[in-house]
């Protein structure tokens, strides 16, 4: 009982470490946007020195994890929650990793001084952070409604790629000094198409850890004779 | 004890299914790199429409970690070798998808009649493949030792691709003809570096069912009541 009591108390707290961690991923996207758009190069620097925190948290989650599943036996949605929070958890980092990347090209952007910005990436970011938000909100509140509307604005945010790439390279086509520029532009674009994918993933990953019921009734048909 | 060696069983056939899915993910990079090279346009056409088989190997791996978690409760390297599955398989498919934006440029730059194709390139692609064998190695004799190499190549692959995209830049400037088979070769170069981090990936996870030993004494240390 007091076993049952711990396991449950471990498996809230790696749900509050990972919501933390989404939290502070969220938090590096918007600001690494903002250093992009407004050329804050100390913005940009201090997100790029802060990811050490993500990896960190990413590598005291996994360890959780294990401890966790060597704990006790968890089935069914525990079960679940914990090998979609390992999935989660990389996810996480690697949105980290994008929100570097995009602080990294504003840093370049400010120094070639580029002042060609297409509006599209501003919308881009604020369609991938929404995606990001409601990919979270699914998670933490478990409800996999939320999900569904993640990936249908990943559709709309590949297309919104392609479309800023064809127009950034007709650019560097028509004015060679546009290059520099132009290929920071498209690697952020890149990043925000990524971070967009990886909000899909988490948003997967809540209807997986929902859908429990089933796959366990799957599972009892499969092998009727471990239940 | 039926029980016991049922599970055991599973987990063998999970470990195969893993090294038989990061076969399919070795051929396909392999014909990757073979049609971008040789311009070969029915080899990358078929490299696209096979991802479809290492996507579905992806699901039925990780519906297999489920079965395996929910049928015993795994201790040590048991448990480790699930947990990097789950990781490796994710890994695995994301070379599958790299493989896929090879074959894709491979048929962009054949269209585009694309001659410049440095040699850099292959050397990057030798690099990320042998890297890839090693990880796999690693895995399929479970030798952390071979990961040590992998670990050091990725640094070079680093330092190669950032000089690949500098040149291309410099061809791409000095001749605005060159820009839509130069961002083709950036993103083949990327990918090319993406398919080395996730062959260090697999290394690191090779390490870290290795150390099974040292973190279940760590463990042990932690919450002694719990073993």
């Amino acid at each position: 009982m007091t076993m049952q009591r711990h396991f449950e108390q471990e498996l809230e707290s790696l749900k509050t470490t990972l919501i933390k961690m989404g939290s502070i991923a969220e938090e590096a996207l918007q600001a690494s946007l903002r250093a992009l758009l407004e050329g804050d190069r100390k913005l940009a620097e201090h997100i790029i020195a802060s990811d050490d925190r993500i990896n960190t948290l990413e590598i005291e989650i996994d360890n959780a994890i294990v401890d966790l599943l060597a704990l006790q036996q968890p089935v069914a949605i525990d079960l679940r929650l914990i090998l979609a929070a390992q999935k989660i958890n990389n996810d996480l980092e690697r949105i980290g990793d994008h929100a570097v990347n995009i602080a990294e090209s504003a840093l370049q952007m400010r120094d070639l001084r580029c002042t060609m910005l297409l509006p599209d990436i501003s919308a881009m970011g604020a369609i991938a952070q929404t995606m990001f938000r409601e990919a979270l909100d699914g998670f933490i509140h478990n409800d996999p409604k939320l999900g569904n509307t993640v990936l249908v604005a990943d559709d709309k945010i590949d297309a919104m790629n392609r479309a800023v790439i064809q127009e950034i390279v007709g650019r560097m086509k028509s004015d060679q000094k546009t290059i520099d520029c132009g290929l920071e532009m498209i690697r952020v674009s890149r990043n925000l198409e990524r971070v967009a994918d990886l909000a899909t993933n988490i948003a997967e990953e809540v209807i997986f850890i929902a859908q429990a019921r089933v796959v366990k009734h799957h599972a009892d048909d499969q092998n009727p004779e471990e239940t």
